[in-house]
């Protein structure tokens, strides 16, 4: 898809008044686009300037900037997208990035390769919210990992996922890992009599990550993990080109962007549209109400813009963590819907009869929601 | 250097009570290790949980923890100690990162090659602080950055960088811009018969800034500039170990994680010390007073940290940038003192006379600092 030759983003300033809110807006377009006086930029470069396309008032002290950019700044690099959307500004406080057009994403990056759909097929399940847990501790060997993990599928789990915190130690290192906890799912899934997708945590250099990615794929992992606020983001979208695996992103080293209401960039369009065009095929965030600090409506915001299509890009699949328990599954599943995942960790290693009895009562709550 | 068998890790921390506040710093320790419940870790991986060191109260509501880490936990990856430093705590309000030991940075990471006292000798200046300027805007070509270098050396400026906006646009590819500045440069140094050093913005994907390194290395270019918060922190590290070019870093997209008091990571770790340790030899941020939202006192503590040595790390040069003017510099070099580089743009754009015949003005203003 061909760029189009000028994009729109969006953003909240706070302002006490009209005149300050036009200068804010004013300083932002230069800032993010030529970064200097609009008067000392000659002639031929002056198609760089960005203008402020609408502002408006949407609360007392709060105002939407819509500022036009032309595509040349960019010229179709990932990074010096992330860089014009955000960069500089990320400097300055009571400024909030809300969104950007479709159109410059659909152009310069590659989107989900599967999304929910394809997650679903995977899996054959259709009807119902799915499930998902992750492997930990750190400090665990890969036998003792493929055990855990032998046990989920057999108590007939969805999703498997690393612990964010799972690189490549050497109390579990990678290739060992993957491919003892690939074969140790296949054993519990002739107990469950259906899937498990695996999906480790491939986190490490753009040479590593390719490795991994790889090696992933070889021993027959169903999909990878990316922590993109620590790999950065144009490996990611890299490895997202070759369509090969589905591709779960976690927020590790991500809070800063969207804990404060004044400042950074709405959770909906970092975890939801931003990811996604990365190529994000599930896009794991905090649940409310649990250890983290979202509130019930970010989190329905940023489901919403998960699922929804953007221009060429297919809808991916929100993975809820951070605190939810078994016994209240069912509840967060009437609030959100059944093209959802939740990510139980902790409370699944503490059931007294064990971790494949506390998987099948997961699933209980699931498929009784159907 | 081999790494400790643990590390210590500071936060600062909002609670109301005593109680609260070891709540907290509890859930703190839990969440960056082995996130899960304690008692359901097993006797094999209980090694991996960290443990609270220190806890005691420093304002009203604000209380400092120190948490104890087991460095198998990071086992030597660069990005997993990120993450075990604030990976999934970036979720949670009222939690800020303020200080890691030195040892295990020092294992862990390359540290500056360079630092102060290598770019004061490639300039030959050792008695004033430095003089630094932008390339910019986006939509020049080669050619006309190469003017303005050509302009910029002659007027004697120490040191250009690219702006952070420039990648590998079309109008100016990387290659034939480092090749046509550089160039340019080496035409006013004899006007001005001192060096001028080059700084090109080599951001992009690993393998684009592999490349670029190498190109920028070829074309005589004198260092490189990396936005490590869109490229990612690995391949930094990764260039900063070939120790063959001096690394400018520059805090674009970087701005959120530090703009709360109450949350997030301390500018001075974040731009002194962290940078440092991926490799940085010059570290760009904001000036108090500027068009940024930083305050006189944290830009004081930055450049503190910065001209520190951290066990093996030597001293690295504090650039100032974001808004100061021709005429104030003085000032600010009376503020700050000698080890400091003053980065203008916009205000030597526009001088009357010209670019070359501001430069003049500008380096005379630090040389009368001596």
């Amino acid at each position: 898809m061909e760029a189009p030759d000028y994009f729109i983003v969006v953003y909240h300033i706070l302002a006490d008044d009209h005149a300050r809110a036009e200068e804010t807006a004013l300083a932002l377009s230069i800032e993010q686009s030529v970064e200097m006086p609009p008067d000392a930029v000659p002639e031929q470069a002056r198609h760089s300037i960005a203008e402020v396309a609408e502002l408006k008032q949407i609360e007392e002290n709060r105002w939407l900037v819509k500022v036009r950019f032309s595509s040349s700044t960019v010229d179709g690099d990932p990074l010096q997208l992330l860089n014009v959307l955000f960069g500089n500004t990320s400097l300055k406080a009571g400024i909030r990035l809300m969104d950007v057009d479709d159109e410059i994403l659909n152009a310069i990056l590659p989107g989900p390769s599967f999304g929910i759909s394809g997650i679903r097929n995977q899996l054959d399940v259709n009807n119902r919210p799915l499930s998902c847990t992750a492997l930990k501790p750190i400090g665990f060997s890969a036998t003792e990992f493929g055990e855990f993990a032998e046990a989920f599928a057999g108590g007939g789990i969805d999703l498997i996922k690393d612990d964010h915190g799972l690189f490549n130690q050497q109390s579990a290192p990678f290739k060992d890992r993957v491919q003892t906890v690939t074969r140790a799912i296949r054993k519990g899934e002739e107990r469950s009599g259906k899937r498990t997708l695996y999906f480790p945590n491939i986190t490490g250099s753009a040479d590593q990550m390719k490795i991994r990615f790889r090696e992933a794929a070889e021993a027959g992992a169903d999909g990878v993990m990316i922590l993109p606020h620590l790999s950065g983001f144009s490996v990611m979208q890299e490895l997202a080109r070759s369509r090969e695996l589905p591709m779960m992103a976690h927020p590790a080293f991500a809070g800063s962007y969207v804990l404060s209401p004044d400042h950074g960039v709405a959770p909906k369009l970092l975890f939801g549209k931003l990811w996604k065009a990365f190529g994000a095929d599930a896009a794991v965030y905090p649940n409310a109400g649990g250890r983290f600090s979202f509130t019930q409506e970010q989190v329905a915001d940023i489901n919403y813009t998960c699922r929804s299509v953007n221009g060429s890009f297919v809808s991916i699949l929100p993975v809820l963590g951070g605190g939810i328990q078994r016994g209240n599954v069912k509840r967060w599943a009437d609030v959100y819907e059944y093209d959802t995942a939740f990510l139980i960790g902790g409370s699944l290693y503490q059931h007294p009869d064990g971790v494949e009895a506390a998987t099948r009562e997961f699933q209980q709550e699931l498929e009784h929601h159907v």
